[in-house]
């Protein structure tokens, strides 16, 4: 797979290339990453990028001319091509798992007040990271690669990403390591007991816990089955 | 305000401090931000911080005594201690506001499995950018920073954060620049009309279209004005 980022901050980058897992799914090629300065495909002088909105108000506009231009030139038949806004569709582990199947990404990321309206019809899909206003779509691009990246085939151990929170509609069940006892808490004498029936049984009751506790809308969406049922029946008794 | 970015990667955020608003902001002394390595905590050979689960299972797990040092040795009576984790509380631009209001904020970034549950006792908050799964804290950290960072007194100018996509509970209207025509698509006549009511009312309704169209569950939670229900009541007999 192979992903192009367009940016006016393409230095907002190098932390996120050169670091642990990403760093080494570069590196075993298991996975290109360019990151494309937008500004050469101004034309004007000072490689301006942006311009005062038609109508007034605060704050500059990006040009849909210079995205058009620095999209043509990038894509190819197999690009797939995602505009960083607060107005688009709500990132999920799902799409993190669609998207991760496409062959090429191109991720436009903004700044500052946003884009020509018109820049929404040269693209495949907008996408938001959340409810919340950032200065520009660099980090959102940045966790957007990340989440896609991690789940390509052999960048992480196999088993790992199936235990991640949201596959399976859950919040993850509590995790211990040592120190045993630190402060006065123990670690749960399940965990320690070797008792692999008990420990399977004991972290799902905790993962639906949490999740009834914490983010009761996931619990709604997710079929539940039967042992499920019963376990949550169960947390709900003790409570 | 101060805040304390407690990672495995501090160099993840060199591009992030180093660009742009955020880049300024620290310059004109308005935001300071340090990135802690809290590999130092560490008490063990080769800087451990991590070590495999009770139980069983996939990955490592970040261990409690190491954020807690981490913790004592840079918390002060000002901090709010955030706990980056897919666990959390959605992080939203109202949490962005409250958190801009504090003086001190210390933001733990995990790794890979997560943390020791019993790291939970020691932070005051669990937050969560959204439902995707993401390699590490780094990316969660940076997106809550420049959130919280660009609503501080001066980082950008007074205008801009009240139009935000969020602040008024509507996506953000449609926005055009030059060139007046594209591709033989116009800029709308209203914004080049001069007649600033009919271009603050464009604005309004096309803001409230998009929402409808795109995010009903933001229209849902919002108090409508007469002249927001009025428009909204020809958006829906124009569909």
């Amino acid at each position: 797979m192979k992903i192009k980022i367009l940016t006016l901050f393409p230095n907002m980058f190098n932390g996120f290339l050169s670091e642990s897992i990403i760093k080494r799914a570069i590196d075993n090629n298991l996975i290109e990453v360019e990151v494309i300065d937008y500004r050469k495909y101004s034309q004007e002088k000072h490689n301006h990028v942006d311009d005062t909105p038609y109508g007034g108000g605060a704050g500059m506009v990006i040009k849909c001319d210079v995205i058009d231009r620095a999209i043509e030139d990038n894509k190819t038949n197999k690009s797939f091509i995602c505009l960083m806004t607060p107005q688009g569709e709500q990132f999920t582990q799902q799409m993190a798992i669609d998207l991760s199947k496409k062959d090429e990404l191109i991720l436009i990321c903004g700044h500052y007040e946003g884009f020509d309206e018109r820049v929404r019809d040269y693209v495949d899909k907008e996408i938001s990271i959340g409810d919340y206003v950032l200065t520009g779509g660099e980090i959102p691009a940045m966790a957007i690669s990340d989440s896609i990246i991690r789940l390509i085939d052999d960048v992480i151990s196999e088993e790992s990403p199936m235990d991640d929170s949201y596959i399976n509609g859950l919040l993850e069940y509590p995790q211990y390591t040592r120190p045993y006892v630190y402060k006065g808490k123990a670690v749960p004498d399940v965990l320690i007991s070797g008792n692999h029936k008990n420990i399977r049984e004991y972290r799902l009751k905790e993962s639906l816990r949490k999740t009834y506790l914490r983010r009761p809308d996931l619990l709604e969406k997710k079929e539940l089955t039967k042992e499920e049922e019963k376990l949550l029946k169960e947390i709900k008794e003790e409570l």
